[in-house]
């Protein structure tokens, strides 16, 4: 289980035996975290360009180390960068060839800072953009929605609850419903990025460090909203990788959602929907299958973000300050959740646009099931009738009807009558689908007109967010 | 496993079977959300008030209701209101109640809204005032922490990364690393109040209400900032509810922490701290123990509000459009969340003030364990040395200093000479805890000044929320 | 939030200060804890029975304190015991009450153990009762399983994957699915009992007892399988519960999937089935509504069973030996999980006998969708072609007949025969939904006769575990 | 988005369009699914040999498929198989790697069968095989922990509860205690491996198939304990990963409490052991740091577990049957599962050896404490008291000590009269660390001949396990 180990680890001094190889599989971290070479090199430009400036370097130093940097990230965006697990992770691949590249000028690269500050600058800058792609994400899917919104704005389909039919609405309404939510997945995306924007650069290992580093000379360098306050809670906390994978966590619970109905409306039991060929797969023994795998699998990868959350909030619980290893396993996971939101984000809005919308069978399906009654009580409230009486007349007469199995509409003025003297011939009207959705007409209702209204308000926020 | 049923339900006109019995009791929720009667109440009295407004109830009717609902209040609030289950939920028991108190005039509260809309309204008001608590109490155990921090500002102990000695650190800014995190878990309280803080009132079951509604003169009485958007999306929504638990799930995480910590400087391996006997409980057969209860439960807490996050999120996991029962069950999970973290926050403000912090045993802590290493390598890098070399440099010399079984301040100056030349008498001083601290003078270090100054900041930040 | 404390604590003689009455109620357990009083009655009657079998205890003083505790043990059952939150959990207020009762003698029943060996004790009698219940739970729910099965062993119904019809099979072959399912949860539970029937009393605090007891006499008293055979183990471990509600939680997930289906088939969309009214509930809205809020319930209730396993798991992560006071935590979610689960198996045991099977809907719904086309593909196979060729004739087979409108069996044997030449008149009878039935005749399979087979086999099965 | 597709789908029939290219990328399987290629092949090669023995398939036909079976897993072992994510998963690759090396023929090897048996017999069968690793890896750990048991038998440290000094035990006691744990986890990985070893082949895509298959014949060949015994359950349910995925969470969990010990006792405030240096990494920035990372990883990773267990309950809750594309989601989380536990198994079978016991520093912690205290309260009901009458006389003895700041058996023997006159001087020996440790003698307890005697049962179960 144990064998030779070559490269010299630059904290070896103090030990006396070289790293076990297994160790050094089991604990490297530079197969993940190569993913902030980008941003690594970003910090690292940004502190000693720092360093000069507070005469702990010299403009020389600077600019050899910067040079090399520069030419190190164009080796990795150009994929010729050899990584090297025994040198543990991305930090330290990058100082060893800084060495390699400008010879011993490199090794003052790291000077009044630590892993511990870099890794959590690193993740920082990071996350401050993929913040940015996925909320540009949202709003692609948003605009999709929109569209479909206002195209199916008067179309009409049963409104469910407990997946029973409950009342008639248009399906434009239920395409703002899917729009409102990701509007709010958006902003709380922007809600924590202001809690990402903070820079824990200066930090060091946990204490801070005795060179007389200009933290805001940095932080401005690298774009950062503010500085952090306290270099414990710097390098220890990850509070707002929670939060972010707690917000993607409500996004794929969303998602997760808007997928089963999908599958639901593409059923031949519902026959909602359509989805296009290309967005769909077939069954290695069933030749007839058509398969909605998009939406299967996204209400599917659900549970894998779900998940890391979990994972994320188990591995904080408990944890002394400051710095623990532990903490390196918060990257994997994070990193999966962003694939995974963003794959999902594209799937939905490459995939809605391929919708067909069944009109005439969602029509059928409302016209079934008694979507009218509420409309039905209401009507004899405005007669009088107190609206819990209203509601107990309505049930009966509903009773009366499916037993008949007849729709409300079919029952004879005179069956009517005969649960309430209030119910006259201009009921009739007030039992259409049309007139139904028509009368919901406030804001927030189905009427199409209020649909149309939301529509324009919510191409105007759009609009507004750049 | 079935038996008779007596109260009639509400909805029961279309049914030809009464409830069974264990239905009634599997499916009630009275037992529980009558927590929430007051905002109930309160958003009954705003729906009245508003269907007077246009016309669809009198002011007399009303007046009649409202003051029905009142003297309902004074007796739940005085104890005398007697909960049937059978009537399910607290909206149907109050509604009932009202019936019987104003007669024929309370079938007329139901008019233009569902449960459905109900409940999201009850809850927002509810939780929108937890919000406000649960920040005052964030508050208070900050007041506690920065107290502390002011009194141990001077205070050295060793600073620790992977439970080792790191670099020295003063418990005062110790502290105020826990009041950063609870300074984050108040704003991300608040921005989640935003989202809270919006009126579901009026989307009736999930469609509107063909009654002619003024949501807008609602939402004023009711004090919410705005008003919702889309009707499905307003009754079937919980990610406010999600996002307050993930927020409090974070809370709980910062806290299981610092109770790790009080639960480790209690321990009699670090003895830094005691706890005051009130404040401990002891063994029912080891005559000796003073145990450190409170921070224990309180981190064994931590899993009973992620467990709540989880199940919230598997909850709302792949649910259709809109209103579905499952959604009752977001109640009692919330509800415990609520209880135990203002438990464990009120736990920390009354706990906090008897912790006795013991100097001298942080003192001699934290002169074992080569915590001024760093400050020795910096030495060397402000004598020219590149810092990786003079890491090196300092890593062999203190490999000599435990092999030794010394300090490092205890080698000679020969001693540490045969490591590097550029060592001479001055280090010394590097190597004194009291200046390896001083010298991280910079936002966010753990010199003393700088840490009088964050508590400056942080007492004007808390005078600034009021 | 101080306040005076009046109960003298059993541990309070090391102590200086009585506990504040927050901490009092804070860190009490009864209000829970006392649903054990059964079993921790039952533990302390062995346990002095045990010590005067070695002579710790005189026959006199054993006597005594049996009688005593069969005494309060009457008290609790009629409910007349005054449980005070005071004496902090169920051990001390017994324990108390004994004193009150037998006097000095009373003292002596904490000989030789400990709260920490006592309450694993009570938790692992209550469970092994617990798993007892829930066995005969699933075997309830299993027969009323197995009458369906047979019942409609013949009724066709479309097979779904993706939510597409897949192939025809029988109702009974659906039923007996979910029968599969619980058997296995029946293993589970009886695999896990093996775990719990583990007597981890003697182990005291953490390390044994001094006085010279002997285990296997108690455990012989209280019926357990056998001794723990580590006292620190014993005392801190709690993998029992986890693997419990682990187990419960696999319960749930398969409820939640039959849960899921009975909402769908009583949707208006599938009418494959009907609750009984007894069953269902309505709207407070929408008069004509019948909701299936049972399975809506259950559905929704597996988050909390999730969600209590992810708690316990948390609660225990990195938690070193022996016990600490966190483990306190273990009981309420253990308790929820139970109410829990035995609740929905009692809502599935009492529905599912009013289910009403809606035959015609099903056929017909079965009737539609291309379900024999993999019969067709295996016919061509029989006639000679690889499967891989018959596969890609019958897909485009069906292609045609989709855009024609038509069912595969609809299409002439010209149309067919324009696919491939193999296909003769003889094919129409294996496009028959009774013959692509049937020829499933294999374990397993979906033949009816495999299905009768299978209900026999079962029900042996049933009879075989009494 | 959307981009040329050039592979023909083995599905492509049915449909007018092929696939995009992001949806190709986005539902592939093969990137993880490879892994199970050499199941996969032995699922089929079985398979070919069934449909031989029942004719379906002449003998040549069944060894052509059966040579190309074997050649292309040679390739594949070897490494120079090309994967193509167009073929979606490893089935498709093979099979159209089959059909390309033995022609015609190759396209009969899916007779009688689907994807949704096949994916399901080949997890089933790694599964197995897992297990068995699984348990071989903790049977390592255990026997190191009895090798350290049995040298540390007679080694005294002091037995915390609430990371307070409790009693005296030894380390060989602590070492069996989690001797016992893995010990657990051992018999569920066997009881999860029998419901594991059930063979779904010939269930098919949900229905079983029209072809005469010999399903016993089958599962003989592949060493299946049993067949499935309802289709429908057979490609539906997952129960059988999220049952593993549980028991590793308990092995993580109980990893990860190991884990904590290992990091307190190396902290320097404990100092009770060491790791080599081997198997520790050093600090980029501070120079004198050596770290314990292997068990601060092996904590961290138990969410990772934890997560994947969540993430697996999500993505089965409220799925209707039978097969739904969101099952593919299971397999990646079931992976990272196992190659976490594997790894960390493996750590510690690499540590453990490298630990050294520091008797001094752990005898010395025992000593202070007043670990004895329980004994002196024993000695006490000896001698007649009642135990809690003799735990408060030592309580206040406590109290009293403390305030002096002396150990008990420090105290005169005038000092301890004046709490009870039943204390004599024969109290002193009873005080003693070894007098206390040796008291414990029964089942379970920590006295040395107890632990010794548990090491040799514990190494003859580990010999009987073979």
């Amino acid at each position: 289980m144990t064998s030779k180990q070559t490269t010299v680890k630059p904290w070896a001094g103090r030990f006396s035996e070289s790293t076990d190889s297994f160790v050094e599989s089991f604990t490297e971290s530079v197969s993940f975290d190569k993913r902030l070479a980008h941003f690594d090199i970003e910090g690292s430009l940004a502190h000693v360009k720092m360093l000069a400036h507070v005469d702990v370097l010299t403009d020389e130093e600077c600019q050899h180390i910067s040079e090399g940097l520069l030419q190190i990230r164009q080796e990795i965006e150009s994929g010729n960068f050899k990584w090297q697990s025994a040198l543990e992770d991305v930090h330290m691949n990058i100082e060893s060839a800084l060495v390699s590249a400008v010879g011993e000028v490199g090794k003052k690269l790291h000077t009044g800072r630590s892993r511990n500050d870099q890794i959590a600058t690193d993740l920082r800058l990071y996350l401050r953009v993929i913040v940015d792609q996925l909320c540009g994400q949202l709003v692609s899917v948003q605009s999709e929605l929109l569209g479909i919104a206002e195209q199916e704005a008067e179309t009409i389909l049963p409104g469910l609850t407990h997946m029973q039919s409950a009342q008639p609405i248009t399906f434009g309404h239920h395409m703002l419903a899917w729009y409102e939510m990701l509007k709010r997945d958006h902003q709380r995306l922007r809600d924590c990025q202001v809690r990402i924007d903070v820079m824990p650069l200066g930090s060091a290992a946990l204490a801070g460090t005795s060179f007389p580093i200009d933290r805001e000379f940095s932080a401005n360098l690298l774009g950062f909203d503010t500085v952090s306050s306290n270099s414990l809670d710097a390098v220890s906390d990850r509070d707002f990788v929670i939060e972010f994978v707690s917000a993607c966590s409500i996004i794929m619970m969303h998602l997760s959602r808007f997928s089963e109905e999908l599958v639901l409306w593409m059923s031949p039991q519902f026959g909602f929907i359509d989805l296009g060929d290309a967005w769909c797969t077939g069954s290695s023994i069933m030749p007839q299958k058509k398969n909605p795998d998009l939406p299967e699998l996204v209400r599917g990868k659900t549970g894998r973000v779900y998940g890391a959350l979990m994972g994320l909030l188990t591995l904080m619980k408990a944890q002394p300050l400051a710095y623990n290893r532990d903490n390196q396993e918060d990257k994997e996971s994070l990193f999966d959740v962003i694939d995974t939101v963003q794959a999902c984000l594209q799937a939905y809005a490459g995939m809605l646009p391929t919708m067909v919308v069944k009109r005439p069978a969602m029509l059928e399906a409302a016209e079934r099931g008694y979507g009218t009654a509420t409309d039905m009580a209401d009507y004899l409230v405005k007669k009088g009738l107190p609206f819990r009486d209203a509601h107990e007349v309505v049930g009966k007469a509903v009773h009366f009807a499916i037993e008949s199995n007849k729709r409300l509409a079919e029952l004879s003025i005179d069956e009517l009558r005969s649960f309430s003297d209030d119910l006259e011939e201009d009921v009739y009207a007030v039992l259409e689908l049309s007139g139904s959705v028509a009368a919901r007409d406030h804001t927030g209702g189905t009427a199409v007109k209020q649909v149309q209204a939301a529509i324009q308000q919510a191409r105007d926020y759009l609009a507004s967010l750049n």
